[in-house]
């Protein structure tokens, strides 16, 4: 594999010097970009497209090619492990994810079996190979997967929820099956990970939507030490380097002490808390990602330079922080929006990294 | 007006000594009861029900009739207020309530006017004055409003939203017409809340529904800030008694501290954060009302049981807390596991209100 030409992020994540803050933006291969929609349109089928490794690698591929990120994230979607499992993953327009064969008992969770990840998810870590391939060592490529409980969400509720009260009741009624099910796919997710780490994904990120629908109790039992294990059997370091590990957990503000003692290499962090108050909560335990509001992205230039340099000056100097919203981009964001983020990012972040 | 015979309600919101820990349900009239469900086919259209005395009283007392409740809350919505504006609300099955008329522009907001709420709003104090001549002094009765935020959201989405782009789109590219409806909503809720006051409400309570979705800085200027002003207008005595005022604010387990310096008499508190944390962070500033997560009612009674005790031992001794749920009971909820809740409540919190 090539030599890697900008390792900011990774270097971030470990909390070594650099020279200025890197950025990448969650979903930024996606919607908001002409090129995405036009290339999407290659295929109707939402699925197909995640399942066909030349058109993954476009779409990972896009927003390198028009700013300077610095990092790619696979082009895949969370669920690609439910659906290995038989349960049937589908999209529809408006309503997003639903699931066929949702679980509805224990019975349903006993016929479950872990997805070979060469075999059945292989399509990802052909896609994964193929964006190295293309890359040429430009940035580092992130990996990634659900969370357990947030996939369990999914595949419990049938699709997306609100009040989560399939899961949760299960949870309430027979904790016991549902610790099942989490073990399972805890199992599966590791596997999953670590095979993308082997083809070729140089960091990897666990998506936990919504692990803050919980108790603290309930996050910390049934969410966060799921993700603890799975942290803790991946694989430590692959071609000499380091893999760092981001756990982002939506809504995690009040638990990020909890969360920092995973061992996680980083913390990503939504809109809601300032990253001086984080920063403050997590020491020297992890980086934190984040954390504009997707939705500064809508306002004025002057607006995203005002908010940009708000979150910089929030984290303060030194490094550890890698630029990022605090959760996905919106579709309806115009594009030239994000170039000036990327920039501004750049160039007021170099004074925070001056020894 | 018949002498007040359980004020443990008032009493706990104003931290004076109580023999348990009082409690009331959030939505407790509602889908879950049988005799709602009846009720409400007296009228196809819900705002109709709304705007009927007789059957919205009807519904805020069928509670009460089944359990032995410690307050009683008024039956309406927190849209009433924009729908006395001219936006034109209406309920659609499975997608809540929409606008005709949503706010798009300055322009739509320069033509709103502030309801007046012994007219437009005429329905909620009469279903007030009705609803305190049936309970004949058993329980205290609560009014409420949504919060000028909240409104906003809906007023500007035109119903429910995700990611709230539209009302956040004109808060970081015109916030200047953001704060004049704001403006205008704190006014109208405030005027209206003295008129439920006026018309018999005990105490009242601010829904902040969505006053989660911002970062820090917004929540204090965009929501926080006009709830205070709200609450430095309101009615201090009715009656010859305080009339207290609680603030909820759904997801604002970061931000106590700031709400309980706006001289709130309670804090609602949702179920992510533990009584024990929030009762350290407010101390002797504000009562504390929940915080039981909402399908622990879908739970066994063992289950129940255990989940009452441990929120009545997070907050400890004295009083101060109001027992609820974290948010409004779920319309899947048997009601005879309502029953249980309240005599539990009832039961094990005697002993933390020994001298």
């Amino acid at each position: 594999m090539p030599v890697l030409q900008n390792d900011r992020f990774l270097r971030a994540l470990l909390r070594q010097e650099i020279d200025y803050t890197p950025v990448w933006i969650m979903r930024q291969a996606g919607r908001y970009l002409p090129e995405y929609r036009a290339l999407r349109k290659k295929t109707p089928d939402f699925l197909t497209f995640c399942k066909t490794p030349e058109l993954a690698c476009e779409a990972t591929l896009q927003p390198l090619q028009r700013y300077p990120l610095d990092a790619a994230i696979v082009f895949s979607d969370i669920l690609t492990i439910p659906d290995a499992m038989g349960l049937g993953l589908y999209f529809t327009e408006g309503e997003g994810p639903r699931f066929k064969n949702p679980i509805r008992s224990i019975s349903d969770i006993a016929k479950l079996h872990i997805p070979d990840p060469m075999d059945d998810l292989g399509y990802v870590c052909q896609t994964i190979t193929m964006v190295r391939q293309h890359l040429q060592g430009k940035v580092p490529l992130i990996g990634f997967a659900g969370s357990p409980w947030t996939l369990a969400t999914y595949m419990i509720e049938g699709g997306s929820s609100k009040q989560f009260e399939n899961i949760k009741g299960m949870m309430y009624r027979e904790p016991n099956s549902l610790h099942q099910l989490l073990t399972l796919l805890t199992e599966s997710v590791t596997i999953y990970l670590n095979a993308q780490i082997a083809s070729g994904a140089q960091a990897v990120m666990l998506f936990d939507t919504w692990g803050g629908v919980l108790t603290t109790d309930d996050y910390r039992d049934f969410s966060l030490n799921y993700m603890e294990q799975i942290i803790n059997d991946l694989t430590w370091e692959h071609e000499g380097r380091r893999v760092p590990v981001i756990l982002f957990t939506k809504g995690s503000g009040l638990w990020l002490e909890m969360i920092a003692e995973t061992g996680c290499d980083g913390i990503g962090v939504d809109w809601t808390i300032p990253l001086s108050q984080a920063r403050e909560r997590v020491g020297h335990k992890a980086a934190l990602q984040g954390n504009l509001d997707p939705c500064v992205l809508l306002g004025s230039k002057q607006r995203i330079y005002e908010e940009v340099q708000s979150v910089l000056n929030s984290y303060g100097p030194g490094s550890g922080h890698i630029f990022n919203l605090g959760h996905g981009i919106l579709p309806s964001v115009p594009p030239e929006n994000v170039a000036y983020l990327i920039e501004v990012v750049h160039e007021l972040s170099q004074v925070y990294h001056r020894a």
